[in-house]
Order: C-alpha cells, then sequence, then structure tokens
C-alpha cells in the first residue's frame, strides 16, 4: 500500500514541527490513508562533534549564523537515498526568500512527482556551496521573513498534496479548477435568507442558471480588477 | 505580565492545529516567556442544533460548504471582546485566497498592534454578508490553494511575533533589516575553507570590509535582477 505514495522528506532542526497542522483535516486522513507519506530528518544528527554542531559563523562576517556544507551534504545524501535523480520526478527545494515565489503551478508539478525533498533554513542561511553542489532549487513562500522553512513546508505541502490524485473529493477538485481562471472568487452566500437585515443576493435564488453563472462571473472579475491589479493585467494580456 | 502582551485569537474548526509550530524555537520560546498570547476559539462550539452546525450548501448552487453568517458573528462577537474597536490597533482579519497578498509590510503593521483576529476558512468560504457587516479585511497568504486558513494563519503569526519587541536578539533583527532593502540576501559561506573542491570566495577572507560590503551588494543586486524581474523593476522605479 505505502509503495509508490508520494513521498515527502524533509531536513530539519524541528522535526516535532511535523506533520503538524497536516496530521489533521484532509492532509491528515490521506496521511493515515497512506496517500502520501512524511518524512522528517532531524539535521541535528548529522552535526558534527559532541555538541552536534550544524553551523558556524558568515565568512566576511555579519550576524547569525550559517548551516554548513558539510553537515547539510550529509543530510541530502540520507534523503537522496532511493530517489529518482531526475529533479522533474523528484524536486529538491531549499525553503528560502531568495526563492521564486511559490505558486500553484508549482504545487501542481510536484503533486505529479514521485516526491520531494525539502530543506529548512534556519539562522542566516546555508553555505552556498552546498546548495551549488546539489544544484538545490530555491523557493520562497512570500515577500515576508520567517523564523525558518518549517511553516512553509508546511504550507507548500498542504497545496501540494491536496492535488495528489485521490486526496480531494470531487467538489473540492472543482473549486481547485476554478483558482485556475486567473480571477478570485466570487462571493458565497448561505442560509439563512435574511440576515441582520442583509440579504442573500436575488439573482442567486432565482434558479437562473445562466444567469447565476453570469452574476459569479462579473462579480469574480470585479473583485480581482479591484483587489488584485497584477493578476488582472496578466488577464488582459 | 501576560497584563499588555501582543493576543493573537483565531477563529478556527481546528484548534488543535496551534500553537503547533509557533510553539517551537524563537516563537515557542517567546510564547513560553508571555511575550505574546494565543488563544484558539473553536469555531465549533459556536455551531447550530445537536449536530454544532457551522456550514450549509452555496445559494445559487455549487460545490462545497459556505461557514454560516450566524456562526462566524458569534465567534467574532467572543473574539472582539476587550479588544479596540479601531482596526489599526486591533486587525480582524479573514484568511482566503481572494484576499490582498501578505506581505512585510503587513507583518510589520500587526506587530505594532495590541492584538489581532484570524478568521480561518474551510469549505468554499464564510457568507460574504458576515465579512461586510464587520468590515474584515482579507488577507492572501500566496497565489496558492490551501486546504484551510490554519496554515497561512500560522506563516503569518510567525512573520509578525518576530517582529514584537524583545522576541529577536540583536542579529536577527538586523537579518530583518536587509530583507526591507528589497533585494534578495547575497550568498553565505563559512567554515570548512574548501569543501569538495570549492573555496569560500577569497574577497570574504581578506578582512577588507569595504570591499566585503561591495561583493554582497553586487552579488544581492545580481540575484535579485536574475530571481525576481519584479522586484528589481520596482528597485529600479
Amino acid at each position: 500500500m505505502l509503495k509508490g505514495a508520494w513521498v515527502a522528506r524533509i531536513i530539519t532542526l524541528f522535526p516535532d514541527a511535523f506533520p503538524g497542522t497536516l496530521g489533521l483535516s484532509l492532509t491528515g486522513k490521506a496521511l493515515e490513508m497512506g496517500r502520501w507519506r512524511l518524512e522528517a530528518l532531524d539535521l541535528r544528527t548529522f552535526g558534527l562533534g559532541k555538541h552536534r554542531n550544524v553551523d558556524d559563523t558568515p565568512a566576511g562576517g555579519g550576524a547569525g549564523m550559517v548551516l554548513r556544507a558539510d553537515v547539510v551534504d550529509a543530510a541530502l545524501k540520507v534523503a537522496a537515498d532511493g530517489t529518482p535523480k531526475d529533479r522533474a520526478r523528484w524536486p529538491v527545494i531549499y525553503l528560502s526568500p531568495r526563492g521564486k515565489p511559490f505558486t500553484q503551478a508549482m504545487a501542481r508539478d510536484w503533486a505529479a512527482a514521485e516526491g520531494i525533498t525539502l530543506l529548512c533554513g534556519r539562522f542566516e542561511g546555508v553555505d552556498q556551496r552546498v546548495l551549488d553542489h546539489w544544484q538545490i532549487e530555491e523557493v520562497s513562500l512570500g515577500d515576508f521573513v520567517l523564523t525558518g522553512g518549517e511553516i512553509a513546508a508546511q504550507a507548500m505541502l498542504d497545496a501540494t498534496v491536496r492535488l495528489i490524485p485521490g486526496v480531494l473529493g470531487n467538489a473540492e477538485s472543482i473549486e481547485e479548477e476554478s483558482h485556475s481562471h486567473g480571477l478570485l472568487e466570487h462571493p458565497q452566500y448561505t442560509r439563512p435568507q435574511e440576515w441582520e437585515g442583509r440579504e442573500i443576493p436575488a439573482v442567486l435564488t432565482s434558479g437562473d442558471h445562466g444567469k447565476i453563472a453570469g452574476w459569479r462571473r462579473a462579480e469574480a472579475e470585479k473583485l480581482t480588477e479591484a483587489r488584485r491589479p497584477d493578476m488582472w493585467a496578466k488577464r488582459q494580456g
């Protein structure tokens, strides 16, 4: 059953962070059912000396600490065990604010792979040589600074795992499709019909499916233009 | 001690997701020390009837389920207890892919507030009327679809809490500053001097601080231009 399941290998100083929120809800159910596997590798066990040191001060000075190339290399070797060398089949990613921004298209590519290795950073970063040596791709969750890569890894895995075949029900896969159109979602309403003097827009209870679709499309366009001029411009492109 | 600490109030169907990874590392230490507080409100307890229903089918049809306005309203009322009405002092946020993208500037604003209320979505969304009624701001972690708002909330809280005075040491606050320049970080190196035939760039061990700063700046610019043409274009104005 587990053989052939999609695998996430995570190199981290905080293995206890996993599965974390990924162990709940839909991703947690899929984990229990063996639709994917999560293997957290404790970077500390690859550390040097009695104190299992993993980092050292930056060459050229400056604040913080840098993860050592040799230590990270040892962990990457273990994580690579039994994985395909083709990075399309098994991406090897370093989570870093210097990376390319994570997108839904990336989640789709990763879900179509056999698994992924995610290196979680801490401190000032990782010695550049180990990133070069392994030709690691750097990916960023967004333009903000996190204390480490662990939460970023969880966000990316959540977005990816829900796209693995058999994880989502049909209903939710439709939602995914709608996001692919390059428009923000239209507003949603549900019972009660009236709440605090506010009614559900009449068109939605008209039973006219053509009109409903038209209204939703217009609302989605209006919202996208107002909130995400960047996304809107790309559509008009 | 706790009085006056920065507070995160989270409305969620998965209160067990918190503090999660926020309970580890720097944010976890700050939580233990009372520099901030985390209060997870279980949305289920505000549900209706014997089964504590929180959602219903979308008006006008379509897949998935929508969180009810009356249920979310009840939770928001409890979350608002004792908080300032001024949203600059206490933002009220709905985590949704329809929102404005989360940025470091937002993290800075939130850290300067007294606390924050975060509403985590699930299913197809939340009845629009309760968002309008409460004038809730929608914020998105990025252009990807998550199974729910919980991991997004953790990412945003991580970015925010580390900016609360007293949470970061001096070393790490410098790192934050460097991200504010609108450039990606320069590469980092540390011992050993040679690894797998790769040397630390000579300039970094030259002891010439001016040259080191110049090299780092040039590398940061080169990297930003190559990886983030959008960021680079903004700098060039």
